[in-house]
């Protein structure tokens, strides 16, 4: 029976019942942390090898005869781009190999792009109010970089097949002061929403009114599905924006932090020869270089990128049962009306929606028994969903009994939250 | 005899013979780079067991039980930061570790003063025009930096003991629009020199007009002497600045891309507790957090202070012979009162200071036999050395007979230059 078909005597009692497990809850002083997208410690097992295939100095050489030990080369090894682009079927000379934080590579280009400007346009810090398109609900730490600048950040509502392209042609399409867009093309962090064809098309078609627009394709989830015989598949940016005659409309941005160890991966950006170009001349006053006996690791670990599929099958098959494990444990939820989540393919999260006004409410009763969520809102420009409804789930860090544990906690204080609404 | 003491005659005598020399010369075909201060194989080979000193699960859980393979800790693990510390004797909680290039920590520090501004004084960009004190001759890589930002930069002479403090004083206490000095406190890039204990304490003594002057003192051969029975030593600055009441005063920076595998080192900030929570707090936007696992490899290696020290005494051994075959070869050039050059006790470079007017041209004749050298005037802001006399040397990098062959080739292209300069 659902709660909004419950007379108000019922969902009294509801709520005492649920009250006293609550209790019970409370009194184990439990402390998980749900927080994060942080791999588990059996998925950094998985990479152990990586620290092992450098020995010698001769191991220490690139193929092209490089030193790796010593100073020099600034976009990265020839093998190490090679892997990227192959993995994201782009060219070689597309590829920059950055350092080990891809969140870190935007903020760079974003950085250059307000104080120096993109490819000889103003710098953004001197064109006024400047804004961005914010898919929501979307990834916080990306929404934290465009508040920090002072970035206008406008949310455009995030469909199953991405973002609501009408709104996002009408705004790049007619206001100069739209400056970039943030999309995370593939299982969407929180949603787990992959972009159509036809939204990748349509997002390759754009004609901004801001010559210095750039689409910031943030594929982090590139590979990383849950299931390697059933899993999305997006269209390639770079090879779409060229096929409509603009290559230079997107950066795209993919990191191994989460196929290996997260703070020891590489970062990548790939996008067209002009921008390339652009981002190298100021790169090169930045930094010497990035770590490239890291990136020889990665080489020799993976090879190819059959070795990266198979690297990340094993993942899958780690994260999978969780992300099951969670969708058990909501179905309660759905048999009462009082939330509804996403079930992705892939990624590293997935949303679970509750009643209007109890996201909040529901991560603060999880956070009062020592189960830590996501803050409620996170997902969304400034930390506001405006309908208190959404939670991010990140289902791969707690253990699976952690994770049990957690999920039976966040359908209590769901259930309380919901009741505490209807009986209001 | 000196040239200056020649007839015409003999000059043209002496060119004639030179000329000679410098054909045979031409016919050798000479690739030679001593442009950069990249260590030899031979360092290199020093660091060979960083690569093996973590092989298991077990080896990489810090001290504290941080799992290193995960993301998290912004500014450091707590061992690394202790080895800085005590590197220079510092507070554990005054550093900040940062990525594998301390030149992109000093410009992040100052593209975020840009951006931002320094504990809550207007950014920089928003001040109009702003200026930089640069000690000279100075590294081209800070000035690059400032350069790049539009930042003016003011050239300072460079004594044996630092800095003209005379003139830094009467800039900075008296002009709000100086933000900023470069600093290399010790074995000064290029000409290696190391800063007196007075010149260090008015440093920290400085009262700037600017509420947001900072020294960035790059304390990039810290522990980088030619010689550990017989070096140079200066006054900590942190402490010095503390002592004067200035503690937010300095930046200081070291790096461990010179006692390891460059582009493989470690970074460091080294501040006051007030300007430190200013920092963490506008990183914690820029990325997730910098490399654990190359941190712990660090700490691994050497242990603690007495581990790096007696690494740096194996790359002493090394590079030692290297400036003596410099100084011997310019032997001659001060017979022939044609050049002046620094005999730094530590550091990577040198500095050699031809007639005036004659280094762009020993340079270039240089190069039209092979021999790169670091091009001429770019130890001065906006490549500009007034009087055309200086020459970055760089011994390291060349193997002990192309260093040889180099020197040969340098001494008589100076001697050509001179020649011409005095025929004119």
């Amino acid at each position: 029976m659902k709660y909004t078909e419950m007379s108000k005597a019922q969902l009294e009692a509801e709520q005492k019942e649920l009250l006293a497990q609550y209790e019970k809850i409370k009194a184990q002083h439990l402390k998980l942390d749900m927080s994060r997208g942080k791999p588990g410690s059996e998925q950094l097992d998985l990479s152990q090898g990586m620290l092992t295939v450098l020995k010698t100095k001769e191991d220490l050489i690139s193929e092209s005869g490089i030193d790796c030990r010593n100073y020099g080369v600034l976009d990265g090894l020839p093998e190490m781009k090679r892997l990227i682009a192959e993995l994201v079927q782009a060219k070689e000379e597309q590829v920059f190999i950055g350092g080990n934080s891809s969140l870190n590579l935007m903020y760079t280009i974003i950085a250059n792009a307000w104080i120096y400007g993109i490819c000889g346009e103003k710098p953004w810090s001197q064109q006024g109010e400047i804004q961005f398109l914010c898919p929501v609900p979307g990834y916080d730490r990306h929404f934290k970089i465009t508040e920090s600048l002072g970035i206008r950040m406008i949310p455009i509502p995030l469909r199953p097949d991405g973002p609501d392209m009408d709104i996002v042609e009408s705004y790049v399409n007619q206001d100069p002061s739209i400056k970039g867009i943030w999309c995370v093309p593939q299982y969407s962090n929180p949603a787990g929403y992959s972009y159509s064809d036809q939204v990748v098309r349509r997002m390759a078609a754009l004609t901004p009114a801001a010559p210095d627009f750039r689409i910031f394709w943030d594929n982090a989830y590139v590979i990383h599905h849950l299931d390697f015989e059933d899993h999305d598949a997006i269209l390639n940016i770079i090879d779409e924006c060229e096929k409509a005659g603009h290559p230079d409309l997107v950066y795209e941005f993919v990191s191994t932090s989460k196929m290996v160890f997260p703070g020891n991966g590489v970062s990548a950006l790939i996008t067209s020869t002009t921008n390339m170009a652009d981002i190298k001349r100021i790169m090169d006053t930045e930094t010497i270089g990035f770590d490239k006996i890291n990136q020889l690791q990665h080489v020799r670990f993976f090879h190819d990128k059959a070795g990266i599929v198979s690297h990340m099958k094993q993942h899958a098959a780690i994260i999978r049962p969780r992300f099951e494990t969670i969708w058990q444990h909501f179905s309660v939820l759905g048999e009462l009306g009082i939330a509804s989540w996403t079930t992705p393919k892939g990624g590293y999260f997935l949303s679970l929606y509750t009643l209007p006004g109890c996201a909040k409410r529901t991560a603060a009763l999880c956070k009062e028994v020592g189960v830590i969520l996501t803050p409620a809102g996170a997902s969304y420009p400034y930390g506001k969903d405006p309908e208190d409804h959404h939670i991010r789930i990140a289902p791969t860090y707690p253990s699976t009994e952690e994770l049990k544990t957690a999920c039976q906690v966040l359908v209590i204080c769901a259930r309380l939250a919901a009741l505490e609404a209807l009986l209001r």
